[in-house]
């Protein structure tokens, strides 16, 4: 890296110089311009664990990678509700990149789990964005904080793997504002990763990587994003457009075409020199904040941070179920048959630019025999992982049913295979094989004592057989201690703690996206608009398997004395935790808001804020959350901001969106700002308005009009008519240009 | 009317007689050329009975109307299913249009039912496009037949109360062609309305009274349409645009406004002269084909249209339940203890601009009496139509179940209260008033023997209490002589026919537009897309209250004998239907399709044909629907047409969307037309393309970069690429200029 002030350097670079640095060297690699001391720097998938290929990989960037510690995918992390553990691994994964020399590592990724079908769900974090945002916003801390950037992607509204790279995501700007953006509004804000990484999709038929809207009023005007744009890889469509919309950096090389294209944009004078020095800049400065870092290589604690990944792994399994307190297994007594082929091969992460190649690799029934030595342990496969299952299936499944037969307790891993889930595709049903379902049939026939583990990236469905048996461990993919940890957790060495970041839904006809996903003909209507998640089952009121926060442990919690007060324009949630069992354990206290009435639709809560909180035994706490006046606002098209209506707001607290412990009310003041009307704006809003309604009154004055106006039956219907086409009718008292005069005065949006 | 032809009258006329032209005289009639032998014609509102107000109305055309037949509103004669009851129907129409010299009845209106709360819904037939837009054919052709014109309403996606003057309706094309525009077409091209009636709602943004995709490319250029456009009265926006798009005639009067504009336009020279004299040709036209019927009057006769409303209101009501043979009542017997004040003070239609006089008015408590004078008949009101009820109900409820106590069965009449539902605002609930519950509590309690019967001109939720009532008759609002008809039924005199033309669901909770219905901020969401009404349910497999098509008879039927047979390029149905009990009675033959493959998302299935069959005690009869290509068709985006994908369809005939009585398959070829590629398709599109896909196979060679697509992991991300992306990679052995050959042999698109 050149020893010279990034600004300076600029004025030195001549315009091919500059072009070339808009554009990369090769496949991971910015562009060295050594005359000038600037060396190429590396960026690296993740967001896991490293993916940093050797030198001279295939042209895809798919090759095997240099060992790295694979820690759980997103979806796992997410249900640990821990922001602090996120930041720790984020630390970890940024001194990898320091030993690798990578200056920036590709995640994390933010994008919200609209349907369960989306391929590449466990890369993603969870179905809620503020969930979303706080843990990528803790991860990015984490990272940067060892002198390493993150690059926060895919911006945005990439929620599928079907035709993603030209699918048109047509959302409506509110349903982007509520639920699309904010993971990536609270990260910017919170933590400024050093890039952030376009998505390859469109919205409403502009390219992300070509999109002023969304690249430079939304991301740096609004939210004050400082760093550097980068395409996903391959993400580019039109070059100069993209420079000219805030796209700085095009990832991997185009091969001179990205090029060739800004330098004609440029002599066509569709692209300024202006815009070409601005994105120039951008990645100077990128180059100039990662050369600390690479400087000064740090050593790697490899069995330090495998340790943590275990430790991470146990916070992102969710139990699901444990009636009969069938787990904790205890340190002696009968055998225990363990079942299915995942507990030896474990599935822990999933296929696509994220797959790691681990430093080493767990596996389940190895950690529980080294964990119950005082026990018999059995092991079945049960099945195979082939994706054409042989004939040997029912030899394999009479072995699994003999040694449960007479076990005190099963174990059997389930899960989805690696092909039923990857970047590049979406899945199109929700359920296990069927091989593996008739393996827990026969099982359970066999001996009731039965426990579920799942291995799986995306929700599965339980339904059908959940009810029937009586402990169920989701342990989603857990990185490479993820075999060690689900000991720890079926032993009780450490008790269950994570919480379902996604709803698990009873069948795929009940989720959002049905008829909507993915989509056809380059376009997918985001149709259930708001309805993501929890919002869609809570609202509609459906059934689900397991709501959204769900998460059980081995100890129980009492919660009391809720209190609500109202705290600077926003509001302070106290409520008290009681440990009222026996074991040390975590209990995550989520804030809900509930608008009592509202003059727009809104979701019937919504998740503001969680704590984390662990206790001993007996051992009490007040946990506080804070909610900010964001927490109470909905995205106002007519403002074009963020607006709070003032009124009652029911504040739930509870261990899920379904199990709600306690709730209060607090009465908020609206925010003061009168609402812009149209020319064509109704009657009703003219009268209703505080500015201009009480001089319409006074021109209409007390005759035949205003009486028609109150009419309560057909009054309402006249109320509805836009105002400037009631001065057409004839003896209306006011004419059609003096509406202009109405508009004006409250700031009225031109038609 | 002048003698002279309109041609050259238009020749004749001066601009300014033209713009005149343009716009209403007054509230009801066209303007007068005097001069020129041109008188005004009047068009008056409907659509189930005339609404023509005496001179000299109130400014808004809301003031009480002549007398006239009051027909059941469109509510009811959808649920008959029966196309030419609506021809009778609307020549009886016709023909007290030709009495009052009336030139146009401004209906049907054929928008789709998207949500049980739009307030207007007892205005419109179904939930389902085919019905809508056969019902609507067969009523226009009646009331044309008699030399009176229609005007086909609200074009279009106008299906909500809510805003409705201002209300941008977000919707996507194929949910347009499907759902919303289907019933305005079939109707258009099958039965040529004098004139179509633009909404006041924008589509998309766009006004519909200025759309010219609406108003003069599909419903012109496409379909046909030959008569003139009116606006919905006062949906005018711009006044020139809208003559430019295809708007003819502006009512009611502008009081200049119009002229005005139309005026300036032409001095600015954005509206031709050309333009202006397509309009009023139009004008001229309509005022041409109305001449000799208002030449003509013709007498009416008042009983016959009254037996004529009576027949037409047995055959829309529909008999929900009737478990144990509650019904009919027998001539003889004990009490008939007859409950609920709308037995007294029949609801018959609903409120706004359809509200007709009627020329008498028939209830149901008379009616019974006269029809049973065997027995002894109680009448206890029950509750008040009071909007506050007072404190009497807990009299008026003892005293019903006083009468309900030792009767032998107990009618009890309940519905909506007018006010609740109108033109002009919608719904936000499905209840029936709680006074009007807790009397059913009651006298269920009191005698199980109960009979409910329904007056309301959009759905109810029945859920909570249907499941303990034994018969209930859905009687929707059936016009003037609905009271007889309900004692026609009841007593058994005629056979209950009718058949749902709208799901009942369970709860609002469950309804399709749930989220998305009515909007806010000047826009709703069609969010829902194809899954309006049993689309929606039978899709997602929710349970509904009673399924679409739903409806009982005092008799019973038998089908068997199935037969699908290729017919042309579609297919013929053919199914056997015996009467297997001891009634004539009427069966309702219902065909859905079922794709069962497709490369887009398809409902579950769809109604694509429906015949009425009656049938004699133990009468056979075979019943054929036709089924034409459209009848397998979806909207391509990519054709920008409709496309048959070839394949196996099944053919559901069924008594309802969910009672289906066999199935069939039949296997059609598909449309043969390759898809036009877009300049950034998919690598994956041009393969699998008949036209370029050998092409681009033998340029790729055998090579790496082949090998590399045909990989069944990597492969399937890899196809997902758009070729022109590839084209930058190094070494693929196309270029970027080469693609445009390939998209242009496609036909292809420009992006």
């Amino acid at each position: 890296m050149s020893d010279e002030a990034p600004t300076s350097l600029l004025d030195r670079l001549s315009t091919e110089e500059k072009i070339a640095l808009l554009d990369g060297q090769d496949f991971w690699r910015t562009q060295a311009l050594l005359d000038h001391g600037v060396a190429a720097v590396m960026l690296t998938d993740g967001p896991h664990g490293l993916r940093k290929q050797e030198e001279g990989g295939d042209h895809l960037g798919l090759a095997d990678s240099v060992p790295a510690t694979c820690f759980p995918p997103a979806v796992g992390l997410a249900s640990s509700f821990d922001v602090d553990l996120l930041r720790r691994v984020g630390a970890a994964l940024g001194r990898e990149c320091r030993a690798n020399g990578v200056a920036v590592l590709l995640g994390p990724g933010v994008n919200i789990k609209r349907s369960p079908l989306c391929g590449r769900n466990f890369e993603y974090f969870s179905e809620d964005p503020l969930l979303a945002g706080e843990l990528a916003a803790a991860f990015v801390a984490g990272v940067q904080g060892e002198g390493v950037g993150t690059s926060l992607k895919h911006f945005a509204a990439n929620n599928q793997e079907t035709a993603r790279m030209t699918v048109s995501a047509e959302v409506d700007e509110r349903t982007l504002r509520e639920i699309y953006l904010p993971a990536f509004e609270t990260t910017v804000r919170r933590s400024q990763p050093w890039t952030v990484m376009c998505s390859y999709n469109r919205i409403n038929g502009v390219y992300a990587s070509q999109d002023p809207w969304l690249l430079t009023r939304v991301l740096r005007e609004e939210w004050g994003f400082s760093g550097l744009v980068v395409s996903d890889w391959g993400a580019v469509d039109d070059r100069a457009a993209g420079v000219r919309a805030g796209l700085d950096l095009e990832m991997p090389s185009s091969g001179g075409s990205g090029a060739a294209r800004v330098r004609d944009a440029l002599q066509a004078g569709t692209l300024t020199g202006a815009e070409l020095d601005r994105a120039v800049g951008r990645v100077l400065e990128l180059l100039e904040r990662a050369a600390p870092g690479l400087a000064e290589p740090l050593g790697v604690d490899v069995e330090a941070h495998h340790a943590l990944a275990r430790e991470a792994a146990t916070r992102s399994a969710v139990l699901l179920e444990n009636d009969g307190g069938l787990l904790p297994l205890a340190a002696h007594g009968g055998t225990v048959a363990v079942v299915g082929e995942f507990a030896r091969t474990p599935r822990y992460q999933g296929a696509g630019s994220s797959q790691v190649n681990p430093t080493r690799l767990d596996d389940a029934l190895s950690a529980l025999r080294s964990a119950l030595p005082g026990r018999e342990i059995t092991f079945s496969p049960g099945f195979t992982l082939a994706t054409d299952p042989g004939e040997d299936d029912e030899e394999l499944r009479a072995a699994a049913v003999a040694a449960a037969t007479d076990a005190d307790t099963v174990l059997v891993f389930l899960g989805l295979p690696a092909a039923a889930e990857s970047e590049g595709y979406d899945r199109t049903h929700l359920e296990l094989p069927a091989a593996q379902l008739a393996v827990l049939e026969a099982v359970l026939a066999a001996n009731p004592r039965t426990v579920v583990v799942l291995s799986n990236g995306s929700v599965v469905r339980t339904s059908g057989w959940v009810e029937r048996v009586p402990a169920v461990l989701e342990a989603w993919l857990l990185g490479q201690a993820g075999g060690a940890a689900t000991a720890d957790l079926l032993t009780g060495a450490v008790n269950p703690s994570g919480r379902l970041a996604e709803t698990l839904p009873v069948r795929l006809a009940d989720t959002p996206a049905v008829g909507n996903f993915p989509g056809e003909h380059g376009r997918v209507r985001y149709g259930e608009g708001l309805l993501v998640g929890y919002r869609w089952y809570d609202t509609r009121d459906l059934p689900v398997a397991f709501p959204f926060g769900h998460g059980l442990s081995y100890t129980t919690f009492q919660w009391s004395d809720l209190a609500v007060e109202p705290d600077g324009d926003g509001a302070r949630v106290r409520v008290r935790v009681t440990n009222t069992g026996s074991r040390s354990g975590v209990e995550t206290v989520q804030v809900y808001v509930h608008d009592r009435e509202a003059s727009v639709f809104r979701p019937e809560a919504e998740l503001r804020g969680f704590a984390r909180v662990e206790l001993a035994p007996g051992e009490a706490q007040a946990v506080e959350v804070g909610l900010d006046r964001r927490a109470f606002a909905y995205w106002h098209d007519g403002h074009g901001d963020w607006f709070v209506e003032g009124g009652e707001f029911e504040i739930r607290v509870g261990a899920s969106s379904r199990d709600v412990r306690a709730r209060a009310t607090i009465d908020l003041p609206g925010d003061e700002r009168p609402t812009p009307l149209a020319a064509d704006a109704e009657v009703g809003e003219f009268l209703a308005h505080p500015v201009v309604g009480p001089r319409l009154r006074e021109r209409l004055g007390g005759g035949e009009w205003t009486r028609m106006l109150e009419d309560p039956v057909n009054g309402q219907m006249m109320r509805a008519v836009p105002l400037v086409r009631l001065t057409r009718f004839p003896g209306f008292p006011l004419a059609e240009d003096e509406i202009a005069g109405l508009t004006d005065a409250t700031g009225g949006r031109v038609h």
